[in-house]
């Protein structure tokens, strides 16, 4: 059987893979980010090393350009990362290693191997959502993941903030108090000036599991997915994700009215955590690399590439 | 060619059609929305009079269930117009017709018939929002229906309330707050005293752009639409729209960098109203009919549909 490449390409790391999912991974590497060019260098080097692989999946850190019609298709686009603001990495790749490549984000890499091998294996519409650093965002709808416009920013949503009850006036250098601007990783340091694992005092984690069910509810309300996974660093805090649950069942409030969310401890099966940890977004990205392994099927749901109905299919970057 | 027969069921009245779009229009009536008997029974004697169809579509107010392999499928759920919760709708008119039923929500409905004749052809992902006496949701996320695991509730979500601008708690049973509860056409009426149609204040009409460009920051960071069309009879006050668009760019601060959003003007076809105007449900129902004609077909996109590549297709009943 032949292996698939994987990069999820982070602000401090890459990792990468050759294999074919969680279970069959013939070789992996860390390589630390410096600049665009030596850390290309570096993945190029791994792939000629312990390939040759049908097709490369990158998951990247964004925002990214994955129109597949736009010069700059494959390009990381106007990140605050020193260096990497309009930097080409899917083409580069492309072209140094003669392989197929899709390029996708990260969030949409990691949905991705949650839908195959993880926790949102037969589900057609979900979402996921990282707190980290930064707030991200991806997953499906009708088995397509999703892309429209661009790729889901979920971070920048604008959710309720009580100034009383919190008075810090959010990080985000472009909305302030949007979702990332009062939720992230790094809003966490600034408004209690340490990071969240340094943490413990209840305030901490009841506010920000208020801010994740405000969130948790416009997904809900939006995208109706039938289950939202929660990953990132933020997320480990083994105290925010039964908060989350509970906050968001109070704040749907019966509405929403199906089994799913109203019968007894539903809700630990509808807000659950990557079941592939911190491995999702590179086994993710080698799922990219397979389901994205074959031109000529954009409108293929990822369903339908599982099941074998097509030969495989761009996971949609056709807009 | 055969007709499709459409119904867009209301609150106050059905309207009825047989036809195959709004350029074959072979009969249309208005009936009164009265006692689910009644109303029904002047429907199914306006397709026997008017018919044979090839398949109904039903564009329902909602809540409703539309999951196929549940008992209640084509029920209206727990809605609060009197004598109308826990209606079956869809299963009586298959019966009673013998006909094949398409079910799903009203604005749903108008979404497909935008779709295919309307603000959004040729799109694969956009949102169409509606702002009435209550706010409802509905589009397409890669050529599909949106739907997981119910319809969307765009109404319901939660948004920046600022009470010292906005002193006003609003309206909504279950959320107080929520975009429904803040910016219906109910909300309108019990904040100011009037309905919107009899009020020019300014105030009025900024407060209304506020929430809605929020609204609007909200689907474009999580579905990411090409392009949201807002109908309904509130939006129809001509100052509202150019606001919207005025806020919501303001809003969005130049975050999400497309030629979509940021070239000149192209906020002005980023947000449109509705080109199918109030008969989008309507004929959005036949599409329903046409798509949903031909079981077997779950997965097929509507754009698949469309273009012949299959013959038909359940628009994504099916979670």
């Amino acid at each position: 059987m032949n292996a698939y490449g994987g990069i999820e390409t982070g602000g401090s790391k890459w990792e990468c893979a050759v294999g074919n999912g969680p279970d069959d991974l013939r070789a992996t590497e860390t390589i630390a980010t410096t600049t665009p060019s030596e850390t290309i260098e570096r993945a190029v080097a791994f792939f000629e090393r312990e390939g040759p692989v049908e097709a490369i999946g990158i998951g990247s850190f964004g925002p990214i350009d994955q129109k597949l019609a736009s010069p700059t298709w494959g390009h990381i686009t106007n990140t605050p990362k020193p260096g990497w603001a309009r930097t080409d990495v899917g083409q580069e790749i492309r072209r140094r290693l003669s392989v197929q490549v899709a390029f996708d984000t990260d969030v949409n890499a990691a949905a991705l191997g949650e839908h195959r091998w993880g926790a949102a294996q037969g589900l057609d519409t979900f979402c996921y959502i990282t707190v980290g650093t930064g707030i991200g965002g991806g997953g499906m709808a009708g088995g397509m993941l999703l892309h429209g416009l661009l790729h889901p920013e979920f971070g920048h949503m604008r959710i309720p903030h009580d100034r009383e009850r919190d008075p810090f006036g959010g990080i985000c250098p472009y909305h302030g108090d949007c979702l990332e601007g009062l939720a992230s990783g790094e809003a966490i340091r600034r408004r209690w000036g340490h990071a969240g694992q340094q943490l413990d005092d209840d305030a901490v984690w009841e506010l920000e599991a208020e801010y994740l069910a405000l969130a948790l509810v416009n997904l809900a309300c939006m995208v109706v997915p039938q289950r939202i996974v929660i990953g990132g660093g933020v997320a480990k805090q083994p105290a925010l994700l039964p908060q989350v649950r509970r906050r968001l069942t109070e704040l749907l409030a019966g509405y929403l009215r199906v089994p799913e969310l109203t019968e007894p401890d539903a809700i630990d099966r509808y807000v659950v955590p990557p079941r592939l940890g911190d491995q999702a977004g590179v086994v993710g990205a080698l799922e990219l690399a397979r389901v994205a392994g074959h031109a000529g099927h954009e409108r293929a749901s990822v369903d339908e590439i599982e099941a074998g109905r097509v030969p495989g299919g761009q996971t949609r970057a056709r807009s």
